[in-house]
């Protein structure tokens, strides 16, 4: 990264979780890659895939949105991608943008560049792409799935089930186990200043870019710094219970040769910062705290304070 | 209209006529509004007034990317907008364009916003009105709708239907009876230099303006000029065996005192060119004969040759 620069940033995750932290990266840099997990298999996305056998697009259009354009055009589109069809009938529960994208990949033969235009058509501020090439499922490794025998494991398959499976997920994989990465989004990666991995659903969102071989080569070796954004509340049935130290030691149990260089964690949500500094320093990096969740006390990120603390943390990361 | 200027051109219709009468127009003004049928009960259109209870879009759509801009930008999302998906499930047949325009009126609760929304994503040469703003049932009086009974005059409501029923249709009404119209539709119409009927489905797509009354009134009276492009053939199941007078005859059949300026017919359909001429100086025109059909002898109007024409005629009738 040249002086004077905005840092390249690339952003992993899926869902409410990177519309989080897109919301908060665009206000810091207009280098902004996000890099989407491709495996939902639930609503609207979850049709399409089933109906046209192309690439979930949920995740893909909510990212696009998060990213769109401040003027009245890119306001106005935004609000069309993110519309949902509510009727008794074959439409309901579909986001038009979810169509949209699908259509441009029918039309186009190329998911990039049917993204790419979505992203013209929104004037988004920076670049959507998915991680794989081919949609994925998950399959989660689950404790305690049956409550009657809490400590037995199964493994359930698909992002849908894995949310409603009650019960803690201990490891996720891939279906196709070697699905072909996106190469953009390796590029991506590779040329970044900053990674940052979540927030999200840690399992269903977060981990799955470990698992696609090119891009984990490209994360575990690329000489961008790496930043882990802590999520503000465990998930039902994905994360119950999970502390903040066990939010590193899965992402470290997928990925053993992972270092990172900052942890992000609200002050909020950390009962005992110094267990979690040593976490954090055995993987190599520094643990940053600060107010970062919604002022209203909801469990979510406010843009505005997490774009605050970012660009405060890649600024330092720069001239260190 | 100030010397000069191009004139302002409102085009009435829906489907593939007004699609091209819309590719020919474009090529002669860029002040141009299509005023489009809203009584379409069939395929995507129809489904999505059943299922949303909105106008049907189909026709506006299709007229909307007849005006598409010419660069890449418009030529993309036109393609997007044309798109139908093709499944064994429930998108199957639904045009990409007609789930956007839905979903920019249910967003924006204005039928019109909602147009003019689509037409800026599509760099439009133009705007594209609904003649109604309620959707609308076209109940049309066919005779010999039963084969077996040639003369019997059956009552056939609905667009799919009347397209279905063998026999001639020789007379359409609106339900509802009295449909308020777009008042942007009206005051283009006071506003214009030229309106163009036709050419398309004449009960279907060209009669049924006449029949919304503040439209007529202004159809009527305005000062502008009229022009009638008629069809290059008959249409099964609504205009079997009629001659081009006969098109003349069921257009005063519905508005007793319109007159019009000039009637455009192509050479090659017109068997007798002395009768229609008397036919059309009856209702107060002159009668242009032109090549204005596609080289390749389907039956369908050639944009480059019709617009030369319609050119040529608006520039006489400026300086006349």
């Amino acid at each position: 990264m040249s002086s004077g620069e905005p840092p390249a940033v690339v952003a992993l995750g899926g869902g409410h979780g990177l519309h989080a932290s897109l919301s908060a990266l665009r206000r810091v840099t207009d280098r902004l890659t996000a890099v989407v997990t491709v495996a939902d298999d639930g609503g609207s996305s979850g049709r399409l895939r089933r109906e046209l056998g192309v690439l979930p697009p949920g995740d893909l259009r909510m990212a696009l949105a998060a990213l769109c354009g401040d003027d009245e055009w890119g306001q106005t589109w935004s609000r069309v991608v993110q519309h949902r069809f509510q009727s008794e009938g074959e439409l309901h529960g579909h986001a038009v943008g979810n169509l949209l994208i699908v259509a441009l990949w029918e039309l186009l033969g190329d998911p990039i560049a049917g993204l790419d235009w979505v992203g013209r058509l929104l004037g988004a501020q920076g670049r959507v792409l998915p991680m794989a090439s081919v949609p994925l499922d998950i399959a989660a490794e689950v404790e305690g799935a049956d409550p009657a025998r809490p400590y037995d494991v199964s493994v359930v398959r698909g992002q849908v089930a894995c949310a409603l499976t009650p019960g803690r997920v201990r490891a996720i994989s891939l279906l196709p186990p070697d699905p072909p990465a996106s190469p953009e989004a390796v590029r991506a990666v590779w040329e970044a200043d900053w990674i940052v991995f979540g927030p999200g659903s840690w399992f269903t969102s977060v981990l799955p870019h470990l698992k696609v071989p090119e891009l984990a080569d490209a994360l575990l070796n690329t000489s961008a710094n790496r930043l882990v954004a802590l999520n503000l509340a465990p998930q039902p049935g994905e994360t119950d219970g999970f502390s903040p130290q066990a939010h590193l030691d899965v992402l470290q149990a997928h990925a053993p040769s992972l270092t990172v260089d900052v942890v992000l964690a609200d002050r909020g949500v950390v009962a005992d910062p110094a267990d979690l500094e040593k976490a954090v320093e055995a993987m190599g990096g520094r643990l940053v705290l600060a107010d970062v969740a919604a002022a209203d006390g909801s469990p979510r990120h406010d843009p505005e304070r997490l774009a605050a603390v970012l660009g405060e943390i890649f600024l330092r990361g720069r001239t260190s």
